[in-house]
């Protein structure tokens, strides 16, 4: 909270690199600057600062060259530090290291970007950044944007779509401040209701994951990731690190800490509106009422695609809402009063009071087609039941989507000033409705924190499938007993259950030297597969193993130079790199939010015993989940491991292949 | 063409129902028809027409019960007519008989509606619908909807999105002229290039798909089919006919057919703006031109996410590019300028040109984010650029996309109206980018009619496993070698190959009582194994049948209600339920098109030779397929068929398992 008042409410501020020159950056800034209300010095030229005090906050918008003498001299006269100018980390490894210089002499000052568009405060009127005006104040969404088009874009939908923002943030190269201190920041910033954040790379992405999952629990924190192929390298090629896309794990571990995610700015700022608006859906329920069959059709298609459902209404209710309407309307959900504009006012608000207090929906949408969208009348008697609604106890949220020329807009301010948040496409509104459904539901879920990161171990664990296989043991996850065998001598000692199998022990080389062989069922055929496949083996071992039959699962676990350990299960065999049914998490994982990661698998229900198949032991499964990830979450040499298959039964599950890679 | 020159190109047109009353349809309607050139004759209240002469085009817009009598007197009077009244189908059975039985009184008139919006003729001026005004003219976009929201629709995007139409109709209840008969008919109008349809139901499935087909090579034709449980009613509780829902079929045969498929109104408008200019793409590659980094990020992802690329750019044009930009500017592929907006004329149109001629992406993207949005001289450079490249061999598609507050619409309306497609969300320009560019590649694949539905065989086709293995077996279906049995005894006599299956023959109590017993290596196993099913089959027969491994396929046919026969194909197997990777096509099928239809399943990669496995021999599956497909086109008594699985291996595909429903 310190840092949020030294970036967002300065006392004092000291720009750097002010300017009389018309079109300048230092004099857009010096006209930036004057609105809010504490004291601004400006300083020009090149010139030491001398003697001017202590600031909160500088801002710097000289040329590169000059930037790194004037944090030196600010640091200690300085809380925090904007610099805009560019030419650092963005421009190649010589910009990296001045960059890291610049954080270095700053210090104890904390420094924004370099290259950067700044912050703004729009109840507090500051602004700091290079953008003429400030987005509209008189509201708690904060936004943290990585590039300054997003903080240029809450100007634009403040305006347009009537957003209400209180601090926009562009952290450019995020050299110092980064996403997670923010997030933490914001959490207890008690102006800030809804989380933005608009991010193109995450080199903290495990502090960032953990900070939501923090928040979630009393604030929505709305995430755009853009930047698909950025979050870091990944440098395993194995079987876990192929599927384990960056993108994907990112993606999965913020869906577990309740972050709402979005894939476009557009998406980021509606989701913004609806969840900046209480309350929320209690459920999936969503009441229509629409002066347009058509609309209300594609609504309704926009609504199932989302999860939400337009459920039928009781007769009872149907009966009340035909009462009201003309023969050839429909009282069904959606209910489509038909172009009866003359009626438009009285029959929007008694059908929105209706649906309200019916208990048969848990949100409502109005549709507002053409006539209807430009009915100054009808959308203040839908404000007004809006409004005396919010005194009883049978609110629920009410959405619109209104539909026409660009007219259209006067009708979404008009609603949106009195809270209820309107869009000009169905699946504009369906995607946001739904937005705030699942966030309910997953803050009500929410409070599980992680389990911290344990001390680690050392464990001296080797490339070797049956050392691994003790290590696993160990850890309390049980595998098909083996053998390791490097004659028929061996292998006629081996004491193994049949069926059996044996497969050339080393993985790399089982596919292309067709090195298993299946279900044996006598010692003869044992010794006769032995001695084939340690030919095939050419000098190697070979594996003899007890036959284990199940649900083939997969169980992985790897360090992400980014998001640490991390676990993944998905569906084996061979389907699983077809579908890519996988799910990750971070590690340590508790056994519940397993149980959870699991039952999100698409195969999920093949595992509770469909098509005939007896339900798998899921609490099994878990535990696998749960020691692969303590012991990856342990052992820093491990960078991936995989157990694929896990044969998943109704009694346990069993690992019957390993590997690792240290 | 006859059809189309009555209702949109009518010399005299009868309105009744016209009326003086302000606020009335009647007096609207006169208003409406006013523009057109041809004559028009207004009669109101409920009397005989007398001798009024003859009509091209009649509308009726009167109270229900006048209408069946207007329509008989004008059978022979009007070649084509326009119920606007209300009050038929749409309000349930005894409306809907009344409808029949106007179509019927109208013969040999043709009839639009009942209970519909009319229709318009953009360019001849006719306006004979409810709406006042039309939508903007001087196109060749036809638009034939089912509700009248589309329509209304048209007119708002023709101002706002500068979208340019000719015909627009909506067909309201579709009790006579179909949208199959208007493909047909748009097809052949020299006035119409490319043809929209916003559809609820489509009882005529089959033939529009066919029709589609038809014009596909020749025009685009863009389907949003709304309502999306609506195509017909299923009754088949069979395996394909659960997974055979009636949206997926009509979708995959759609695709097939060549149609460009959306999901919204907006998507239907945004795709017929692209695909209304020429050239598309030749290929998915990208290049942007931005002046934000940020929004490039965001296009590129969204680019990505359509399956287009965004390609690196060759070293030499990169050093053209950079030659003209600032040094912090990008000279990669996506461009970005940066913000040097005293330079955006030229900077602009340099790179557009460059760009265009340098044979290295498909289609060029232009990012106006902000203040080039609103530069009316960096949007006059690039229109000029465009303009010019169109007079040379380096022509290749440019497209824009517009970022700020509402004011960009100037942008949208300059660029849209010098055949740039301009829009205002990366999503939005991606996925209209992505249709063009699908569309080019399948009308560059199209001509492939389908064949003709045979003469009807009549099989004594029973539901008796061998018989129908019998049946496949004289359609080149290869079955794997079974032997129904009643007694061990008879099991004694099966020269069956070893290893072999035992299972209960009626499928519908394997699951239940565990009826199936695999890996059967000896002939005392084989008896064995009999005898306990037998047991399980409590009075019924088990099957005895060599065992064939191989990947599992499931191929299966049915006869949809609306659609006809229908062939699919997909994974068999455990999985194919969970994760639903099946394909539909109209049946009888070719080979070449059983086999693009093969190559669209996600487990493709599988059949092709994924994990080590030999690649399966898909022309043997496609034959399946084929086969099938014209056995269930012959034989109009099988409602459906289920291959499952069949074995697909490196030398052929063998039905294991199979069912008939008649």
């Amino acid at each position: 909270m310190q840092l949020l008042e030294a970036l967002f409410d300065p006392r004092r501020v000291l720009l750097v690199g002010a300017s009389e020159r018309i079109g300048s950056i230092g004099k857009l800034l010096v006209k930036n600057l004057e609105s809010f209300g504490g004291e601004l010095v400006c300083k020009s030229g090149p010139a030491p600062l001398d003697d001017c005090g202590e600031f909160d906050l500088a801002i710097i918008a000289t040329p590169g060259d000059h930037v790194l003498r004037i944090t030196q001299e600010l640091s200690h006269r300085a809380r925090a530090i904007i610099v805009l100018s560019a030419g650092f980390g963005e421009t190649g490894t010589q910009g990296r290291d001045a960059q890291a210089n610049l954080v270095h002499s700053a210090r104890p000052a904390r420094v924004i970007g370099p290259n950067c568009f700044g912050l703004q405060d729009c109840n507090r009127r500051l602004n700091a950044s290079i953008s003429a005006g400030l987005p509209l104040g008189g509201g708690d969404i904060s936004l943290v944007s990585q590039a300054g088009t997003y903080a240029m874009a809450a100007a634009t939908h403040s305006y347009d779509a009537r957003l209400r923002f209180g601090k926009v943030i562009a952290l450019g190269n995020t050299s110092d401040i980064s996403a997670s201190e923010l997030v933490a920041e914001l959490r207890d910033d008690p102006e800030t209701e809804t989380l933005c954040f608009a991010l193109e790379s995450l080199p903290d992405a495990r502090a960032f994951v953990e900070e939501v999952e923090r928040t979630t629990p009393s604030k929505p924190v709305i995430v755009y990731k853009a930047g698909k192929t950025d979050v870091g390298a990944r440098t395993a090629a194995s079987h876990t690190g192929a599927l384990a896309a960056p993108t994907t794990m990112l993606r999965h571990t913020l869906r577990q800490a309740g972050a709402v995610q979005v894939d476009s700015g557009e998406e980021l700022f509606d989701a913004a509106q609806v969840l900046d608006v209480r309350p929320l859906p209690n459920g999936p329920r969503m009441g229509v009422v629409s002066n347009s069959g058509g609309a209300a059709v594609e609504l309704t298609d926009a609504l199932a695609g989302q999860g939400l459902t337009v459920p039928e209404l009781s007769d009872s209710l149907r009966q009340r809402i035909a009462a009201e309407l003309p023969t050839y309307a429909s009282s069904r959900n959606p209910v489509d009063i038909t172009p009866v504009w003359a009626d438009y006012s009285r029959l929007y608000a008694h059908l929105v009071e209706t649906l309200a207090t019916s208990k048969e929906v848990d949100a409502i949408v109005v549709v507002l087609a053409h006539r209807a969208a430009e009915d100054a009348d009808a959308i203040e008697a839908i404000t007004q039941s809006c409004q005396m609604l919010r005194t009883t106890q049978a609110e629920v949220p009410i959405y619109a989507y209104a539909i026409g020329r660009s007219g259209v807009l006067q009708a979404l301010h008009s609603l949106r000033d009195t809270g209820i948040p309107c869009f000009d496409a169905p699946h504009r509104v369906a995607r946001a409705v739904a937005h705030a459904y699942q966030y309910g539901q997953a803050r009500s879920r929410a409070g599980t924190q992680l389990p911290p990161l344990a001390n680690r171990h050392d464990v001296q664990a080797e490339d070797k499938r049956i050392e691994l296989a003790d290590l696993l043991t160990r850890r309390g996850i049980a595998v098909a007993p083996s053998w390791r065998c490097s004659s028929v001598d061996e292998v006629a000692d081996v004491d193994v259950q049949l069926p059996a199998v044996v497969k050339i022990a080393d993985a790399e080389h089982r596919t292309d030297r067709d090195g298993v062989r299946l279900d044996i069922r006598s010692r003869v055929e044992l010794h006769a597969a032995a001695e084939e496949m340690l030919i095939r083996a050419a000098g190697g071992d070979v594996l003899v193993q007890q036959q284990i039959s199940g649900v083939e699962v997969v169980v992985g676990a790897l360090r992400d130079p980014v998001l640490g350990p991390i676990v993944m299960v998905g569906l084996g065999g061979i389907w699983v790199e077809v579908f890519d049914d996988v799910q990750f998490a971070l590690a340590p994982i508790r056994h519940d939010d397993a149980l959870a990661l699991i039952a999100q698998l698409r195969a999920y229900p093949l595992l509770c015993g469909a098509r005939g198949t007896p339900a798998v032991n899921l609490d099994s499964v878990a535990d696998v989940v749960v020691h692969l990830a303590q012991l990856c979450a342990d052992e820093p040499n491990i960078s991936t491991i995989t157990l694929n298959p896990v044969m998943a039964t109704a009694t346990g599950a069993v690992a019957v292949d390993w590997k690792l890679t240290s």
